[in-house]
């Protein structure tokens, strides 16, 4: 089974960080991270480069292709080498995934159109504009399309995914290798959990507001 | 504030990645990824490469330092470089931590002497054995030494740590804006909680294990 995880400048690392930690110990898996042009392509912050050992080009028919997020989205979706590729690969794979605002390429690519999908909660509207039916969930599944919320639930769709092909037995080994057991401090992981000011301030600093706002800071 | 995460050959990549995706939010945060020689640093199942900018000689003072696990933690323990730099940048850290089988590194260079500290669950053996007092929880404070369990535990460190370091309501803005609120497909990622042939089976193909095991597969 081939894996391909594309990269591009400016994505958050964790996105395709997290599944590929999942997904690279499933059994005779052979994951790859692409990118338009091979070599290392540097994260949203710029503190950070991965690095892609293939060009898009050379990986023609990958079983499973995930699509991460980040800031660089936009001139991914503006590219249509990109949009090129996924669409083609998209005709074979038997999954084709997204993290985060990675389902905003995957949607500019055509491949979402009248889907249930989700995103970054602060991308769900422009999912909906891209053509997608954007659903306020973790992980949803729509045919062979899984799209995961923001940045970490990468990892929760990645075990679901892990589960569909390799059965439950061996996600659960991997979780357990991973010792995937959250407890995180806060309870603030989602917009209906978090206070109500941390919400809005975040809501305010996206660059998904409505009102032009600097796209620094914590936010989508 | 300066974090430096280390980088070695065959470290666990979302160790690193968890942690540096937390930390690099908080404000005013400068997050550098460091090794013996910097350059590509090819990761435990050798799919992936990250860059460490920078050579462990050339940041001397870091704040926080973070030690990600992953079977190449035998080598960077055996290797007088990289202890001897731990040794001497925790003598001017304000947070020493570790992230999985990491924390047997922190062991080797003395830093965890008679300390609590936990690590992966496969691995706890080994901590007491070097010296530390092993702790099977998730994330442990003693002092200024922070030390997480296996793998994904470094998201739950960095986030009480981004609490530490500058607030609660700046460490929940991160959690939202990753939307870190886990949705694990499967209770399966302790292992007092994961069904019991599959703690077996890992703790079998375990290089923890007491007889000689094969190293792959998806345990430590």
């Amino acid at each position: 089974m081939n894996i391909a995880i594309l990269l591009y400048d400016r994505v958050t690392a964790l996105d395709a960080i997290g599944p590929y930690e999942v997904l690279s110990r499933l059994p005779g898996g052979e994951l790859q991270f692409v990118a338009a042009e091979p070599g290392p392509v540097r994260t949203d912050n710029g503190m950070l480069a991965l690095v892609a050992e293939r060009s898009i080009e050379d990986v023609t028919s990958p079983d499973v292709v995930l699509v991460p997020g980040g800031p660089g989205e936009v001139a991914a979706r503006a590219g249509d080498a990109v949009l090129g590729w996924l669409r083609a690969v998209h005709e074979r794979t038997t999954w084709t995934t997204s993290v985060c605002t990675g389902s905003l390429i995957l949607a500019a690519a055509g491949v979402l159109a009248g889907k249930r999908a989700t995103s970054h909660w602060l991308a769900l509207e422009e999912l909906g504009r891209l053509g997608a039916v954007p659903v306020s969930e973790r992980v949803v599944f729509d045919g062979k399309v899984v799209t995961a919320a923001g940045v970490s639930a990468g990892i929760d769709m990645a075990l679901a995914l892990a589960a569909k092909l390799a059965g439950d037995a061996t996600a659960q080994a991997i979780q357990l290798g991973l010792e995937y057991d959250p407890q995180p401090p806060f309870d603030a992981g989602s917009p209906g959990k978090a206070p109500i000011a941390i919400v809005e301030l975040l809501r305010a600093r996206s660059r998904f507001a409505h009102s032009p706002k600097s796209t620094a800071g914590t936010a989508a």
